[in-house]
């Protein structure tokens, strides 16, 4: 479901590196050879030649970059380049010291990462701020907000195939009445959402749409404007249908007046390898009109170039 | 600071095994053989054991064990053959299920091993409970004790030296208002205790101690009935001074009506590899008699040389 297109040969991290400095050199950069280059490698390739490229000149690849890119693109090149655990800590931080109520990231990254890559990033976030991520978010958020996300980016959540159907029904119980209270920060709606497996919420969501008459995330809708209750559908998203979440995340990002270009970033850098394919059906089905058309028509120049790269256009 | 003796030159796993094989066949079994090898071998040795013993009988290990031995002795065996990680899952999931407010294995878990030796032990809780730990924790506690378990569980501190005098200043007051008001769940005690760096941490109550007279810990005893005063001075302790908390641990263990063996065998197998060597120069200057003798005078037959062989007695 990636949409990462990798060359089937490749050339080996010694010429990668020899084409990137090429590209630093001279009169101006050259960002088409960058693009074609770094676009098209995994993780595990860049990782390479990352290390290749400081064994080699004797300087970190993400130095030469930053020195040699501006603006947007010097943002997405580099956040792609970075090594995803690295890059979730990176962003993780962002969010929680730029922290508001509408600030989903935190929530995204607990959500819709594997339990083992959650932690992984929680270990690259120790090395790389020398606190943990529980700390900062613990500190930086307040009231409800604390409750629900200093656990969420805490959580190792289970991820076997197995289901226990009786409690599956009791707690979609539970989580009807709070709701039906507007109990929406009772702690066993969080402790729920926030310690149970996919598998066994999935399990839960539809015992309550079938006994209760409606989706979960319909009834927390009673109060549209609310942050709160916004989080908490982001949240059930998240970690049942999260290719909807980041169509709607692509879409606020999209559509803002002046578009909101990190939010772009974030997205296309850390799903281009993992579901987009996905994302952008769903965005398509959604919008009428395809991710790289809406993308096309609002960035410019070698940023497009590189979100459109690692998005797959022109890539059947 | 471990009281583990590993003989110099050790046999191979194969002689081990064989040797193991020996011990339980024929009339009876050979205990004190069974000592002579599984309470002389450290971690890494015994999960070769374990390894080379499946291969060559095509049985676990521990099946065999538990075939063979009977009562306290077959526990203390078992919980010091198991792997230190898949143990301490095991002694949550005791602790989770029979939880009360006087149980503080959970809090004893999570603040005396490493992070990353807290971490393991989640992923060892997935593979044998099908369910996560702080799944589990939030699910069978409650009220205050939930609002400090679960983050506690969770948590996957910072390890690094650095300490920000400043926070431990503001922290230092914070707690102390905290306490004063009586305010035990504050939610700013709990972000600050289950969060914060150990390093961090001692630097918060020194400070707490200059700055207002008393050890956090003397101020956390305005009722000492209070159960969950008493949680957060066993936390206090397991973070800054794990040897007293274990030493406390043991002398109510054996100074009880009728020992509680469980314990006893907890703290030996978990701590004989780690710090007990530390936690028997506290015991002894707490009681003013050496833990083997303590240990001696509570315990008898097989159940009591493997304990006392875990502690190095008889070694200087």
């Amino acid at each position: 479901m990636s949409t990462l297109v990798v060359p089937e040969s490749i050339p080996s991290a010694i010429e990668d590196c020899e084409q990137l400095r090429k590209a630093f050199q001279g009169w101006g950069t050259n960002e088409k050879l960058i693009i074609s280059i770094l676009a098209h490698r995994n993780a595990a390739q860049r990782k390479i030649i990352r290390q290749t490229y400081a064994e080699k000149y004797g300087e970190d690849l993400l130095k030469s970059l930053e020195r040699e890119l501006t603006s947007d693109f010097e943002i997405v090149v580099l956040l792609w380049t970075l090594d995803p655990t690295d890059r979730d800590a990176f962003l993780a931080n962002e969010a929680t010291r730029k922290w508001k109520a509408t600030n989903q990231v935190l929530l995204e990254i607990a959500c819709t990462r594997t339990s083992n890559e959650l932690l992984s990033a929680r270990q690259a976030y120790h090395a790389r701020f020398k606190r943990s991520l529980e700390e900062d978010v613990a500190y930086h958020t307040t009231g409800d907000f604390r409750k629900l996300l200093v656990p969420l980016v805490s959580s190792y959540r289970y991820e076997g195939p197995e289901v226990n159907t009786t409690l599956a029904k009791s707690e979609a119980k539970i989580l009807h009445e709070k709701i039906k209270e507007k109990a929406y920060n009772h702690e066993d709606v969080i402790r729920i959402l926030t310690t149970r497996s996919k598998e066994q919420l999935i399990a839960t969501f539809n015992n309550y749409n079938n006994d209760f008459g409606n989706a979960i995330n319909k009834d927390l809708k009673a109060d549209p404007k609310d942050e709160f209750q916004a989080a908490l559908r982001a949240l059930v998203k998240c970690l049942t249908r999260p290719e909807k979440y980041f169509e709607k995340a692509l879409r606020l990002a999209i559509n803002k007046n002046g578009t909101d270009e990190f939010a772009l970033t974030r997205i296309v850098t850390t799903r281009a390898g993992v579901d987009m394919k996905k994302i952008k059906e769903e965005y398509q089905r959604r919008n009428s009109v395809p991710l790289e058309r809406a993308i096309g028509s609002d960035t410019s120049g070698h940023y497009e170039e590189m979100l459109l790269a690692l998005i797959g256009h022109g890539e059947s």
